[in-house]
């Protein structure tokens, strides 16, 4: 046997030119037990305390394992997460990176990535209308920073929002005034982990009212605005949401903006998911109104298939990044040292910062602007195929929300509970509902034990429903029919057995 | 041609199997400028307004463009950084991970993944005598939790710190007592960022004195302590450093302890660098007294050559990861789903989490408890070898600080200012002083222009010194001899034509 790493790197090869793609192959599903004893056939997924070199025939066992046993995000049929299909070249890219393993932290420790850094923040910029078209494609100064993650980019650019509030709050902590943020009711929980890090506290979050669709009431929030002022409190921030998790809703972001411009609030604007729209002439309008925000964050990750992780946080004003989070440690950030002020380490709360960004520029350049465009016209195309399908299926499929992106939200009904109420939800009786609460569970359970799909689920309304979401190129009209069928095929079985 | 992402993955694995190592392949330094003209070859580093889809042949001439000016930091000359030689089967582990392309949030999205993370942290763990040895090698709940670096990790733990003192700070936000907390001003910036973000402000963070070598001075910080509380203030917190960044000193575990015990502080031990003296039966002693402390980090992409990133946060009470840090999102932490008792991503601030840990799993496997400890010992071997050729230098070199680890801080000196003043840099006269500070960072851009070495200065003591640290088991005496003599032959160089 060759050296382990090759063995290793051609067996990651061969998957991503030719992943799992047979109708069953979605999942092959196992308890912890069932893992536990798999691997004791390689080598054991514990570590012992003393733990012996196991030998290279062992090692590759349990890199088969690791394989047959992993989710299957590239599959047509796993619909579960807002990532899927990852982009094999940004696979590459991510390797790549790895393998030059270096800190994005400085320009000295990483020169190319950090002018990559700076392009690709500049043309997210430009689309996002943070930048004028004509602004240099390779800033000293981009505006914004890469980011593990989108919770940590909401993290930061509400610190960013609280600094711009109260430049001291870097020195001096916090002040005593109960701020307050807000968000839809259908917002991402980040905001709310967010507040309890920053010492804020989840009660200093005002959940606003969203529609039927998930987009955010302006009227509620300019009334919990007004509310939130009158007893005392202080509002500092508003997070609108393009791309809601669950709906993909877009909260109207210049009605937003509006709000925030009447009260001197921080418009950070929350598209880690919807945030994609923006490569789309088609759909870019959902986000109208981006270019008035103070932050955006968008994840690369999620849509456009870049491997975990790649997120851009986006601030209309990049000099007071480093004034916010600089931690000028002399042995790092040194202006005697060459080319210092690209270094995007002071500007950031991390030091050391793993290589996300040539994924990202080498796919960009891969694909050119109008591939992206066509990943997302793509995805929305699936959607409203599926959306189509519900409509047509003659009851047997209820559309829980309109929806009208990526996502889509419906129930399995079965025949006798037909035809679905004109209410909506609310019109279930009791007994349906909880009948009907009951099925999807069971449902992705099977999916799960056969392989045949991965599709998340979750209560809205009040009620457990399907959520299927596109984003994989791979996904055809086919692996729709496909799910849909399953749906119905376990939905009977599940639901017969269970009465 | 073949398809791009193979051209690519193969010119990744040729780079892994084959590094640069020739002497002047430690780095290609290129300015800026230098940079995008020669990207004009092959394609742009700037993305235009529209971006056009550029061939295969462009995009690699990029790719090997990337290559070739990137920082080669598995170069056993590469001695600039506190990571360096990445192991290969860390590398290819990682590789894996990205192509699986998943999160690590949640068992049925990460099933291998999700086990391997409890074997790791239990093992680590118990490495830190916060687990019995007879612990279950993959518990449900295990002491810690990955994170996407070290900074991040200090970040959760002083909020763990924080919840501590006041439970109910998740809800209704920090109280106003004025929170103080305590670290060398040898220790890491992460405390003075941390405490910006966490909203207590800079000035809450004591910076403690510590000896000749970095480590803290238990009496200043007992000192500290009192002060702090007679002004009405809160001491919360004790950050103890395992390994400070610029001499690899390690603070004193078992003295701090005995403070944080008397006045109940928490104590959160930095051993981002050295924590990975636990694996090696010799130097362990360094980190006596861990096991009495309420948090550890631990960057194993550090000492330990994973790729970046891979840090654990070890926590002595893993029940309140969750009531710290959770954030509820019931379209993805469900309890009807299976098996989700083991879920992480409700017990840590991040959503979607890269999977970090198979790389480490498997270099663990590859190498066994024996050849991490290995690793370890070399490094202290080569820094030994060192700090032996600097004693034994006739004055040609002066040691700054004595060291004992990994780290060697030194001046060059040129022969007319020889000997080196017994005072060491106090006793220096001020135009001397102002000589030898200007030494490093000429002799660093000679090296970085030749591509002979990558070494890293600061001041240390007021002047500008040079540190060499070790963790590459690829270095060996002939590199640090050359990088030795590079240092005094560029020394003399500039040192004549400055005068």
């Amino acid at each position: 046997m060759s050296r382990l790493e090759e063995e290793v790197a051609k067996r990651a090869l061969a998957y991503v030119l030719n992943p799992p793609s047979a109708p069953n192959d979605v999942v092959r599903y196992a308890s912890p037990d069932q893992l536990v004893a798999a691997f004791q056939t390689a080598t054991a997924l514990g570590l012992e305390n003393d733990v012996a070199a196991a030998d290279n025939q062992a090692l590759m066992a349990a890199v088969d394992l690791v394989v047959k046993h992993s989710i299957h995000t590239s599959h047509p049929r796993f619909l579960n997460q807002n990532f899927a299909g990852p982009d094999p070249i940004s696979v590459v890219g991510d390797w790549l990176g790895a393998a030059l393993n270096t800190t994005g932290a400085t320009y000295e420790a990483a020169p190319v990535f950090t002018l990559m850094e700076s392009a690709t923040l500049s043309k997210l910029g430009r689309l996002a209308g943070y930048l004028e078209p004509a602004a240099d494609q390779l800033p000293t100064l981009p505006p914004g920073l890469f980011c593990p993650g989108g919770s940590t980019a909401t993290l930061y650019a509400l610190q960013l929002a609280r600094h711009r509030r109260q430049p001291d709050i870097v020195t001096t902590g916090a002040s005593a005034d109960r701020l307050t943020l807000f968000v839809s009711d259908a917002g991402h929980y980040a905001a709310t982990k967010s507040a309890a890090l920053l010492g804020l506290g989840t009660n200093a979050v005002v959940k606003v009212a969203s529609d039927n669709n998930g987009a955010i009431e302006p009227a509620a929030l300019r009334e919990a605005v007004a509310r939130s002022a009158q007893a005392g409190k202080v509002p500092f921030a508003v997070i609108a949401t393009a791309g809601t998790t669950v709906t993909s809703a877009f909260d109207d972001i210049n009605a937003v903006a509006d709000i925030c411009q009447e009260h001197g609030l921080w418009l950070h604007v929350d598209g880690c998911y919807g945030g994609s729209a923006l490569f789309s002439p088609k759909h870019r309008h959902l986000l109208a109104g981006v270019e008035r925000s103070d932050s955006f964050v968008w994840n690369l990750h999620k849509m456009m298939g870049m491997t975990q992780q790649c997120t851009a946080l986006l601030v209309k004003d990049p000099t007071q990044l480093a004034a916010c989070f600089a931690g000028q440690a002399d042995y790092l950030f040194q202006p005697d040292k060459l080319y210092a002020d690209y270094d995007s380490g002071d500007r950031t709360f991390q030091c050391a910062r793993r290589i996300d960004v040539l994924k990202l520029w080498l796919s960009w350049k891969y694909h050119g602007d109008q591939g992206n465009a066509s990943r997302v016209d793509h995805a929305v195309e699936m959607a409203d195929y599926t959306r189509g399908c519900i409509a047509a299926s003659g009851g047997e499929f209820a559309a829980i929300v309109p929806g009208d992106f990526t996502n889509v939200v419906f129930a399995w009904v079965p025949s006798e509970l037909r035809p679905w109420p004109a209410e909506g939800v609310p019109g279930l009786e009791p007994a349906t509902h909880t009948r009907l609460h009951a099925l999807p569970p069971k449902i992705k359970a099977r999916m799960q034990a056969e392989g045949t799909a991965m599709v998340g689920f979750q209560p809205v309304h009040g009620l457990n429903s399907f959520r299927l979401l596109y984003m994989n190129p791979a996904v055809t009209t086919a692996d729709i029919d496909a799910v849909l069928d399953r749906i119905a095929e376990y939905g009977r079985a599940s639901d017969q057995s269970s009465r």
